[in-house]
């Protein structure tokens, strides 16, 4: 028998391949999804020809970050993953120039040097962790210790939502149709189940005044009594709006995600209603972590491994909110199907994940992978394959690198309000409190 | 190549050893260690032939533990780590029989039900890295992420010491000699500075009245000028006896370790001194964090990972310090080199670890290993073979054993305390604070 260690596991090269994919006109407190949003996709190649796969948000910023950190990696076992982290603090980030550019992070909390950092080195950590993997013949779950459950449940993501996109441009029109009232929310949610099974419900919140948004979760509770409900506003309303809703809305939520914004925001909400509160907003950093637990600001923390730092940062944040008592569950932007089998591994992982975890994936019409990850009973099979368990399509993703490489920069960067502005010229990103 | 895969880490059996080691007349507050001290050597055996090492203590008590904790092992992929403390919670333990008996756990905190299962555990899961690596071909500081240092730093554990064993007993004489004030102190510093390199001291304290000790950190202090210098008293001072020490000794002391009992306590002379104090009485479990950090009554969590429940964990433990400002590193009970290489793999793999660890191995004149490990410069080189590094020698830990089986049982259960009324009839454990 061959002992592993005659495989040579020092990384030999790592390629950046930035992609527009197709995005459906989704609403929120900003504006609405462009049609198509930037994802970059990793490869981690190893000196024993194995090649790991990873992803992560592919706007401008994170791309010029990626290039010097991936360097760092070459020449290394692809196991260093603490080194990983210890060595990009040495990688100089031009702060000033890089958050300077159009932010879009409202929705993912405050944006840091820090955290772009994090961001583009959770990509790759994952494809490390791909490409160990298939080395070893383990698949990542494995890598992190192995899974305490064979699926990992899903919640729908019910969106507000256009039939088409405002600019009427080459994105394909899904078959989804609008979704600006109550009854289109619960047919949304109808089909949601009926194509994934998903049994509980997420709404995307801070569209309309909440009296409607009040109304769509009404519609669901009666047209699902007994599932799990939730409503997410991005810190849209103020904290006398966000106890109201909670009051009116208490009997049915799960949750109640980013009612306010900031910490002290939502400790004021926290300590008047009995409705749990989940973030991604106020606690995205573990720098964030300890003002807000100590003030019981919040009692879930949605993390995402892409902004947390990847999936052992993730088992980490999983772990500090045991300790202090505060729920975990998972947060998700627009993402492809690598993303998706790194969010399922390590779900698969975290003992005490009582809540379904987010995924936009149903979303995604497109991928960069040979065969879709599947939603079945609302749960993805957790894979037992070497590695991530997906197999990359090269020339899927040769041709969304092509719409990347063709745009004339206007996509480059995901600009919800400006996509708006198509239909409303006047459209500038609401200040908050909106409500 | 064969791929990895093709290897079966199926665990088919657990061995559980419990051995008698010598150990020196080291004076506490508790009472002085007995001759011999018990521990417990855990291998784990997979399928493929490969044979893991763990250690933990071997106290009656953890013995009744491990044999149903280990059974749940077998039958598993020997990396099935995280189900190992899921599945293990469904193990029922008698706490009322196992915490009834003998409590030497005052050193080590309070003692519970759950600590003494996460400490048998914190064996099965450094032997099941051991078996995983070995069977891998990678070094256990690349499962747990890779190492970010090469060497891990120790600090010399001095003790106050008899010359002999006050029972005059079997266990060889140690070449130490007695060390019972300032100037032996510094003497057996001395020594430990010739003989390993170790350039920072921590004494065990609560053994002489305050200013003794006093007496001898500042005996340190003038033969070591500007070395990091710790006292430990286990608990026995008063918060006014543990502020006077701390004004007395606040230029000269790296921290100040477990100065009073308790987390209100502990707090108290946080809140009124400069002086950092560390810690590995008040803070044991997770279940203790909150308050403890929360009212900031520690500035340095010393973990042990054997009551904090194995390597893994003790990253999650750095990652929640890390995470609130609290510094970490590494609290020793007697041990033997299975434990040091644990510690030293973990440790090289925490990025802030700011304090040199504490061990007692320089003290254990018998190991289970064919070769012990070695202290240069004061540290431990990480080792980078497979899985911890260390060879077990079946002769030493057939004799070991053998002097388990031999004992009386008087000396099965550590108990500082009786050794002491060897020489001193009436002692009994002194009531906290003792000064």
């Amino acid at each position: 028998m061959t002992a592993p260690t005659s495989r040579d596991l020092t990384v030999t090269e790592v390629r950046l391949t930035p992609v527009l994919v197709a995005d459906p006109p989704l609403l929120n407190t900003q504006g609405v999804h462009q049609p198509y949003t930037p994802r970059l996709i990793v490869e981690v190649v190893t000196a024993d020809g194995t090649t790991g796969l990873g992803e992560t948000y592919g706007d401008t910023k994170y791309l010029e970050l990626a290039r010097p950190l991936a360097d760092t990696l070459v020449g290394r076992p692809v196991g260093d993953l603490n080194r990983l982290f210890t060595d990009a603090d040495r990688v100089a980030v031009d702060a000033s120039r890089v958050l300077g550019q159009v932010d879009v992070g409202g929705l993912r909390g405050v944006q840091t040097a820090d955290k772009l950092r994090l961001s583009v080195l959770s990509a790759l950590e994952v494809a490390c962790l791909d490409a160990l993997g298939k080395s070893l013949g383990l698949p990542v779950h494995a890598l992190l210790g192995g899974k305490v459950r064979d699926a990992v449940e899903y919640s729908a993501y019910l969106f507000y939502k256009y039939a088409a996109h405002p600019d009427g441009v080459a994105a394909e029109r899904d078959d989804w149709g609008a979704a600006l009232d109550p009854a289109g929310i619960v047919a949304q949610a109808r089909t949601f189940q009926e194509r994934y099974g998903f049994t509980s419900f997420k709404l995307k919140g801070g569209v309309f005044p909440p009296d409607e948004e009040i109304a769509a979760v009404r519609a669901l509770a009666a047209a699902f009594p007994g599932h799990p409900l939730r409503l997410d506003p991005n810190g849209a309303w103020s904290v006398e709006t966000s106890l109201e809703v909670a009051g009116e809305l208490g009997d049915v939520l799960e949750y109640l995600e980013d009612p306010a914004l900031g910490t002290p925001a939502m400790a004021e909400v926290a300590a008047r209603t009995s409705v749990p509160l989940a973030t991604n907003m106020c606690v995205t950093t573990f720098a964030e972590i300890k003002e807000a637990f100590t003030r019981n600001a919040v009692q879930v923390v949605l993390s995402d491994h892409h902004y947390w730092g990847g999936l052992r940062n993730t088992q980490h944040l999983a772990a500090v909110c045991r300790t202090f008592g505060v729920g975990v569950s998972m947060h998700s932007n627009t993402h492809l199907g690598i993303s998706l089998a790194a969010m399922t591994h390590v779900a698969a992982t975290v003992p005490d994940l009582h809540h379904a975890c987010d995924s936009h994936y149903p979303w995604q019409s497109e991928d960069v992978l040979t065969e879709r990850l599947a939603f079945e009973g609302g749960t993805v099979r957790v894979p037992d394959a070497p590695g991530l368990g997906v197999t990359l399509d090269r020339d899927r993703l040769a041709a969304l690198h092509r719409r990347w490489l063709d745009d004339d920069g206007s996509l480059r960067d995901r600009d919800d309000a400006a996509a708006m502005r198509v239909t409303d010229p006047g459209w500038v990103t609401p200040a908050v409190p909106r409500w």
